[in-house]
């Protein structure tokens, strides 16, 4: 603890291959898209933010406390989430200084080495607060007080800081119950920054989520709709649709346990309605449910022209003792094993060749991208593959992705990047990661002469501004 | 649209990695193995174009029209395969000109960067026709115009291309009530090119198979055998197979859902051909009848040393919609999820040992080369394996099959490149790709050390030429 | 036959990337992990070597005969095992000179090219026999002459081969019914190499093993405890691994078929053990017995300390003609699909959280690494990944696994390597090669400027010593 810190550097070159050849073609691809707006079509920042404009208030506040993948990680190694300061499922908190939260941060900074988290991290750091040495035990205080007194001026204010990151627009993402009021705010402000929402109705789709009973109840109530009859169901989620887009949304968006699809006659759906209402449903029932719904909402996205998206195969909450603490998105989350071409099927034999219609399909199993993914968006008119998703969205993941799905579906059946996160500062990092890495990608082909570096510079364009937008409909 | 199109050029290193010590190796190991003559011991020409030597008729007939790798990315992108002239199931077509289908096909032939169609198109467009500007809008009827004119020349008729392309030896497919008139009257013209037939009897296998019925019937006719006892419908398949053997077939291939075999006892196996041909059957027993049937095939291979190959675990014809109007092989097959452990185990526990025994297995899920495949074929006798198939007939594709068997399989229980084409002008370029990456492969392990270069360059014949010829008995 | 040999070389930079920027780095970190102290916390080496240190008797019985993985791939080629000299179940021997045996594995050696095989016998002979040709036919008897001349000199003595090779401690492993007599005998000696024992009770935990019952009844008289009852069986474990630790050992390791744990109640699991005991069970049963006495043994962790390890996935023996004749580990073993997030899940709710529980994975599995163990291991505080283990230790799986777990994982839920083996003097190549796989892919990471290179040194450090010390409390 004798020496000082070591300078912290962004290399300009950084996630390039070394190959020279490579290296120099990448920074060739990467200068054209370098400074392109980020599109940013799936996410899961605060409107909030945006309607207040409130200030951050430190920096564990807002780099630790709400991004999951990092206190995951220090939870792995012993840390137990109280130092931290981590919300406890009733909303109170263990009496930890913020400082002091931040100080075990910068202990146990070396773990992250080699994760995407650390490139985010470093990249915040650098960029966004300007600091020149690497986060560690020492320099920890020196952090906390340059990021904390950052945050109290006005360029380190949300909307200053979405004008500076060069956000052309960005999804916010809300459930069927949400009033909107904070996007509504946002839009009665005069403020020109485009945000949008997305519809995401997992809590009334679910039977198994805790809340379903009551959020239905709600669901009817906020919609004037009789919900516990299967019309005035799906007349509820129409209407909620429309209210979403007309509050700026273009998508819809669907977080099962697996991608299974269902079209039952109307007799059968009726029935199963009636008794996942009356609380008398088998595991496999509840299944049935939620890809029966899953259909019924393509089928409205025929209808209104949101755009789907599926995030299949995450076992929530595998820890009970620290979901009985801590409650969701505390890190416990585990992939699973992903089955999609007989799990689609029905929802595909009705829509898969309707041309209005546009399903965006994730995977946290990346046995499938090669296998099933790729060859059934290189087929059906209506599938896309969205990027390499939360597990996987690493320098890492992003090249197995591409080089899993390129023979299949090409460059073309892909819909550029999602940050799909909630760690606002780290947006640019996370796109200029993806931008990178596709350059990476394009380069290796350029130089191996499968690609001309001028269709290479298309397509580095195409993934990251043109297919996103157009994906969107954004 | 203003400006000229941009040169169409194939590379001499193309495919090789642009590290310069491992480029230089690879191009050495190369230049051992471009000139030599190509062994094509699976695939799916048509014997017709041999037996008649007849012209092929235009550009999108030739190039377009029978690729389904091409037309499913379109139709992927909402190209409707009328507008490209595919034949309906009834064969009518859309009154579509060839001309125009081919312009579809070039305005949109960006959406192929990226995957293998593109290097087999560049290849047959640059080398076969002598194109020199890469095919866009802009040069889609220079393109159309410059292929059906050669086409019509005597040195673009299919004996004179087999001849160009060093073709050694190839191997149709042909079910088994197949006349093999074709071969026959390739054999009676005097022509010395070798074209020999392969037994696919999936047809009179698959109980499933809408043809089955028919099939069966007409196999009994053909072979004036019972077929509808058990021991009529073995003799059957021991006199047609005699009879594609006569015709220069060295081995079988089978394309079951899944790689279950069963060896059942023959009061078992005669029950379950009873209720298969009163059509009283599950999908489980169909799917233990072709189980059953594979293990048949393989005490026949014993006896009449037919080598046996399995291409399991496609899920045919997943589009009912486009199915009823353009029937099979429309690009609508996807991969499913295989297993061979438990699957093999009987056909194994019988000829898993057996000396005189050849079993070339394929796979559509990659997951399977490392944890099964590889071990495999590491171990059992009988067991070789086929090269990167179909979906993953592709430069990533091929990298990984090598990457991911090598350790357990070696080089020596992989049997060569099959190009499993019925893209005839594709032959050369694929065997190109397959030559180059397998050089590729072989110069990284020499660059790291881990080979002599003189080792490198054995292995690199033996992949291209000796594997083949010796795996197949050709 | 008429040329001389070629050269054998084991160049320096093996195994690092051919990249001048990549390699160059790699040599700088190899520098500081080259001769580091071997620590060997998982093997299968046979402390009979290093209590009685007597001579190795020649190069056949050495190198080839006890090493399932060089004689499987010969079988997987034809040659019999017979002609190998492999001992038959009953003991028996095929009458064959040991040179003869040597001279057919030299013709055969090329089959191993690319394999991890090929690169540890090549360490081996250049190093520790100090070749200088490489073997083939030509070279066969000048091998057998040189390894077998140097293994009667006391340099080549077990115990001296264990200092010369730097080994620090090295773990066997044992049945709980072994009396443990070469460890009291290597402790009584007076020799300082630190060996110790690891508790491996399958054979009294799974009820289908051929050995059970036998098992059983020795293991309560070894114990003085009545294990036919559930209250005493368990004892008989805490006072067997209470004797292990005595005799050093600090791990446990489960081989099972799944990774499935239980977590009956107690009346269930007396149940459950008692249909076992009548030989009364279903495999479901038997799976499920074995799944609750991983459970139990999680218990005992927590109060013995010791380090628990599960290897799941294999199935072993498939090949039953050979199993009847040569027994068991001839290299007919081979790995299944396994699932962990469900199958972990009881286990992990009881002893997920718990401070002191230490659990180590392995897989046969990869496509599991990015879908399931990194995402579990960079959450459960009691979970670290062993390395790429059996058919998957090999470069390219190595590889595979830092690629496919680095960001999720890290670095630091990882143990470093184990070797696994039961070949001692491949023990310094596969070391080595780990060592510099690790090296090649941190240098990676400094190459395109995601890790410094001082944290690069760090790591390798962590990675070649300190973490398997720390993990396996060694």
């Amino acid at each position: 603890m004798t020496t000082s810190p070591k300078p912290l550097t962004l290399h300009e070159d950084r996630l390039f291959p070394s190959d020279p050849s490579q290296r120099a073609i990448a920074r060739r691809l990467y200068a054209q898209v370098a400074a392109l707006p980020i599109v940013s079509p799936h996410g899961h920042t605060d409107p909030a933010w945006f309607a207040t404009d409130a200030p951050f208030a430190n920096a564990t506040e807002l780099l630790l406390v709400p991004d999951h993948y990092v206190f995951r990680m220090l939870y792995s190694q012993g840390v137990p989430l109280d130092a931290l300061g981590i919300p406890r499922r009733d909303g109170s908190r263990a009496p930890v200084d913020p400082r002091e939260a931040w100080r075990v941060f910068a202990r146990h900074f070396h773990l992250f080495r080699g994760t995407p988290s650390m490139l985010w991290l470093n990249h915040v750091f650098h960029d966004v607060f300007g600091l020149r040495v690497r986060l560690d035990e020492r320099s920890a205080d020196l952090y906390y007080d340059a990021i904390t007194e950052a945050l109290q001026t006005p360029a380190f204010r949300p909307r200053a800081l979405f004008e500076r990151f060069g956000i052309e627009v960005i999804a916010t993402t809300e459930g069927p119950l949400d009033p909107l009021a904070h996007h509504q705010a946002i839009r009665d402000s005069g403020w020109n920054g485009r945000v949008v929402t997305a519809y995401r109705p997992d809590e009334v789709v679910d039977p198994e989520h805790e809340a379903f009973r009551d959020a239905l109840q709600r669901f009817g109530e906020i919609t004037g709709e009789d919900v516990h009859g299967w019309d005035g169901y799906l007349r509820a989620h129409r209407n909620r649709r429309a209210f979403f887009k007309q509050m700026g949304a273009t998508s819809t968006d669907h977080g099962h346990e697996t991608a299974l699809t269902a079209d039952l006659s109307d007799a059968e759906a009726r029935r199963l309605f009636e008794k996942i209402l009356r609380g008398d449903f088998s595991a496999r029932e509840a299944a049935l449910f939620r890809g029966q719904v899953l259909t019924e909402m393509a089928a409205m996205s025929l209808d209104d022209g949101l755009v789907m998206q599926l995030h299949p195969g995450c076992h929530r909450n595998h820890n009970p003792w620290l979901f009985r603490r801590y409650g969701r998105n505390v890190g416990a989350d585990l992939p699973l094993v992903t089955e999609y071409v007989h799990a689609l099927k029905p929802l595909l034999d009705r829509f898969g060749n309707e041309p209005g219609f546009r399903f965006i399909l994730f995977t946290l199993d990346e046995s499938t991208y090669s296998r099933e993914l790729g060859p059934m968006a290189g087929h059906y008119p209506c599938l896309f593959l969205g990027p390499a998703w939360w597990f996987h969205d690493a320098p890492e993941g992003m090249w197995r992705f591409r080089e899993q799905t390129l023979s299949t579906a090409g460059f073309y059946n892909t819909v550029g990047f999602n940050d799909d996160t909630r760690a606002f500062l780290s947006i640019p990092a996370r796109h200029d990661v993806a931008r990178r890495i596709d350059c990476a990608v394009l380069a290796k082909l350029v130089a191996e002469h499968r690609l001309d570096e001028d269709e290479a510079a298309e397509v580095a364009v195409d993934l990251a501004y043109r297919l996103p937008k157009n994906a969107y409909k954004l």
